[in-house]
């Protein structure tokens, strides 16, 4: 791999995704994208006994079907990397436990599809692993419990309120494989932080950060916009969604309102499904891009994407005490198949 | 980079620990490795308004001192890599988001130490990136309020019990330089569960994981344990201790025994500090790793050594819902510089 730029890590060898699974609960599988996964959960619960087991089953789920989807076993694995919301990565922890296969936890709050992406390509490229897996989840049970208040309270959800997404995603990275899409590039995020404290406007908190990476791709690679076909971020929803383009417009003179969609706008139905702001949490970008993108990559309807994921990294805690919501958004560019035209 | 055996990944480049820095509080201060920490806080808030905050203050102290002792600004490195206890992995988070620096966050509870070092050494030798942080933190006010109960309880300590260390501990990773202690290589644990529940005997639940990840790193790279100066766990404490001895005596053949040592069973004086069952938290591995071993192998004193931080995966919430502790050990070996005898 070369750096290139400041900050973007080109991946020369192009590790390859070959394997992609995407599962989701009811009101995901009601939405527009309802077609695209690979299962959907008629029972939030999963048939568990608590919100967070059913995070992990849906998170484990996720993982199996990639891995059969590759034509692999845990076994084959050499590294899996994972991370989720819950409180110490339990989701993940507890979900993985019985897979043995070596872990890497990572937490990026919703960035972790694009973290947990990037990070698998780049060892599979350096060789510290033949083939890893990277994976996340959410639930919007087991996260409005944690994060805001227990569902019993039927507490009201403001306009600006994101819906955290049921869902997990996972994929399958190996070396280079001609018909397979690919990872060409990585570009980590800072922390960005603006000064929002309110927890119900995230999409406002990550705008900034998503801004930060995407604009520090363009300067490092001296790329045009037009060369995408997509430009996808992770969870910014319609509020930080738009303050994303306005904000690459204004600082940074970088217009790709053209190619911007967002997984947290796409994912449910606006008018119809009552979601607010859009669809938020790791499972969002992860069961989007391992369903609709990665499908699509895989035929070669769509050539090439960015995908930037963003997490907003305060905590109930912190925010109590007055503190502001510290946002990071890393991306990971990823391509068709060489063999696919 | 190559892999070796199953798990093992050989640094082939040995990338080196070119600055090094370990921060403690007041009760750390008094034990028996007082005077090899760089700096020790008589007041456990640094002046700060709660235990969270004081918690990023000393991680964000670590890794300045790190940076200094190694003649860099933080615009100098392209990647840190950081995670910590708090829920959200805050302390981090907060701890780092004024530097500017591209950001990974980990999570791997007390074993965070190993996680980062290990692969912010991997990120280096594959030219991510030139010069990487690896950095981790633990709070004793934090943790116990998070994990346990609020401090102005009062609450009675378990015999079994470690006491979390208020610690930080920060390497700065570069290429190879042959004035400086190397990473020579890295095994990644897997999650492993023995089904314990005592949430106050995190050692027992710790030792599994050591031993497997021990094992795993003297079969694959068919080495001796003869050939290094130290063998020393995380923060296994002095139950857990004697346990990983024993299951890799009798499940491995395997006698470290004479090797062995534990941060946990050194940063406190077992008699005169009333701390039960040792120290505990990413801090402890973390300060003790970057005081007392990364020092005396720079010197060449220490020649060698096995580094295998250990880390328990639970939360309050898993476990109070009946789940048991799975638990992981992550293996960096180390050696002296090159230029030293």
């Amino acid at each position: 791999m070369q750096r290139q730029g400041k900050r973007t890590i080109v991946l020369t060898s192009k590790p390859s995704i070959v394997g992609n699974a995407a599962v989701v609960g009811k009101t995901e599988g009601e939405g527009p994208l309802k077609n695209e996964f690979d299962f959907i959960y008629d029972d939030d619960m999963l048939g568990e006994k608590s919100f967070e087991k059913a995070e992990s089953a849906l998170q484990k789920d996720a993982v199996m079907r990639a891995l059969q989807r590759a034509g692999k076993l845990p076994e084959n694995i050499d590294l899996i990397l994972a991370g989720d919301l819950l409180n110490q990565n339990s989701a993940s922890n507890f979900a993985l436990r019985e897979l043995g296969i070596p872990f890497v936890g990572l937490f990026g709050a919703c960035s972790t599809m694009a973290l947990t992406l990037g990070l698998a390509s780049i060892l599979v490229e350096a060789g510290a692993g033949r083939l890893a897996v990277a994976a996340t989840s959410s639930h919007f049970c087991s996260a409005e419990r944690q994060f805001r208040m227990p569902l019993e309270y039927g507490g009201q959800r403001s306009p600006s309120a994101q819906r955290t997404v049921t869902g997990a995603g996972a994929s399958v990275i190996s070396t280079h494989n001609a018909d397979f899409p690919s990872v060409s590039a990585v570009t980590f995020g800072k922390i960005v932080d603006f000064g929002i404290r309110d927890a119900t406007n995230m999409g406002a908190a990550m705008a900034p950060a998503a801004a930060d990476t995407v604009s520090a791709f363009f300067a490092d690679t001296n790329s045009d916009t037009d060369s995408f076909d997509y430009i996808i971020t992770g969870d910014l929803g319609h509020i930080g969604s738009e303050l994303m383009l306005e904000l690459l417009q204004k600082d940074y003179g970088l217009d790709i309102s053209s190619k911007h969609t967002d997984c947290g706008k796409m994912i449910f139905d606006r008018e119809r499904q009552d979601t607010h702001a859009g669809g938020s949490g790791c499972g969002c970008s992860a069961s989007v891009l391992n369903s609709y993108f990665i499908n699509r990559l895989k035929t070669g309807e769509i050539k090439n994407i960015l995908f930037i994921a963003t997490g907003a990294l305060m905590s109930p805690t912190t925010s109590l005490q007055g503190e502001s919501i510290p946002s990071i958004a890393h991306l990971v560019s990823i391509t068709k198949p060489d063999n696919v035209n």
